[in-house]
């Protein structure tokens, strides 16, 4: 057996999400359904992050066992073929070592999430981007957002089918930026509670547009409370962007 | 009578063109049925380029007359509302002179054309660049290009079906810049022939692909021959992005 690691750039639209469903497409079955076309194998493909319907992915890392001749590059093209007409890409395929996982090596993760600030409706970006007509102030929500970064109870910003044990983590970074009438949140963490970072973005639009302060969001942090969370932003802007491993 | 200006936005996928068509969807047709929608009038709306099927715009400009008491934002609101869900937006509504013509006062037009290179299928870009999978060199692409400036005979860059008096245009400029596996062609000019932008993309691919020297594209220029031309590029990766008038 081979233990083969792919990067995966998707269009989350069509997908219940990245896990398998009963009740939809999955980007999971997708990929592992492109592998049994080219091998007949059925196998299971572990990824980095678990990203939900209409999540976007520009860099999700996977790994899968296989029995197989094919090159890493001939696994890859083969790949591409299988998947279509799923709008998910193989960018880049190796053979790893047999202890090597996707998410449980997996030492950070960082997402960005894309805001489209102006009236008018989303044309060429439907479904990549969070369209938000009121003007917002990227510099107020970088500075709001820095209260976030740390170790903290993330409660509030927590779906309530989230099913990581603890409510706890460390937000390395926060940034938000804007370019032109777009507007991007950067994040970086070791890991994520289920929404957070829609739950963090939909506060800070929010902040944005004026009608939370700085304290506002503080408060609604402390309060370690869903129901202290001002809005949840939908899946339309977010991608998964990188997995980040220790150097072997 | 008051005569409006506005700009548009949209994704050239589901539309036949801009221009109305027998047989399918325009974009022209969506917006004079969003005028229709929201002032019972049929009018005509005239655009500074005609785009073809598939072909996308960040900034066309067009302009109608129209017998109403709506302020240009509010007619711009409505007109947004009006055109769901089709994938077109109003970016800006402005009333002009009862002289302006989004085309025949059109003193320049510029179009971006984006190529994809990687192997991999596209996903979120889908039909909306060109991917290529043969290694690119922009830099030489670049250079070649630069014979394609100044005045010429663009007959080898020309659809048969183009209605323009002469086939002589000044294509006033013309760059080719890669930002990571993306390659972006920038050119500008007072006016185009049809196909003429993705005609010299398709050549300008041949170049960067090592299957055309510099050589081969000013023969093919000067051969002033359809027939010389060595690939015409798919309408995805194209896009009008500006048009510009004269200051008033």
């Amino acid at each position: 057996m081979t233990r083969f690691a792919i990067t995966l750039e998707y269009d989350g639209r069509p997908f219940m999400g990245w896990q398998h469903q009963d009740h939809g497409p999955s980007v999971q079955q997708a990929v592992e359904n492109a592998i049994k076309s080219i091998t007949q194998q059925e196998i299971r493909v572990f990824a980095a992050g678990r990203t939900d319907a209409g999540v976007h992915a520009l860099g999700m890392r996977a790994h899968f066992d296989l029995e197989t001749r094919l090159t890493p590059f001939r696994l890859m093209e083969g790949l591409n073929a299988g998947l279509r007409p799923h709008p998910v890409a193989v960018l880049a395929c190796d053979i790893v070592d047999d202890e090597w996982h996707a998410r449980f090596n997996c030492i950070g993760r960082r997402y960005v999430y894309k805001i489209t600030n102006r009236r008018a409706p989303l044309t060429l970006d439907k479904g990549q981007s969070w369209q938000v007509a009121r003007p917002l102030d990227a510099g107020l929500m970088h500075d709001a957002a820095q209260i976030l970064v740390g170790q903290h109870d993330f409660t509030t910003f927590r779906s309530t089918h989230c099913q990581a044990q603890s409510p706890v983590k460390t937000l390395d970074s926060i940034s938000v930026t804007r370019f032109g009438e777009e507007i991007e949140v950067e994040v970086a963490a070791r890991s994520f509670l289920h929404h957070q970072v829609r739950s963090m973005v939909g506060c800070l639009k929010l902040v944005g547009d004026g009608k939370w302060t700085r304290d506002d969001l503080l408060n609604a942090l402390k309060a370690k409370d869903r129901d202290a969370l001002g809005f949840n932003a939908p899946p339309d802007g977010l991608y998964f962007v990188d997995a980040i491993y220790p150097a072997s």
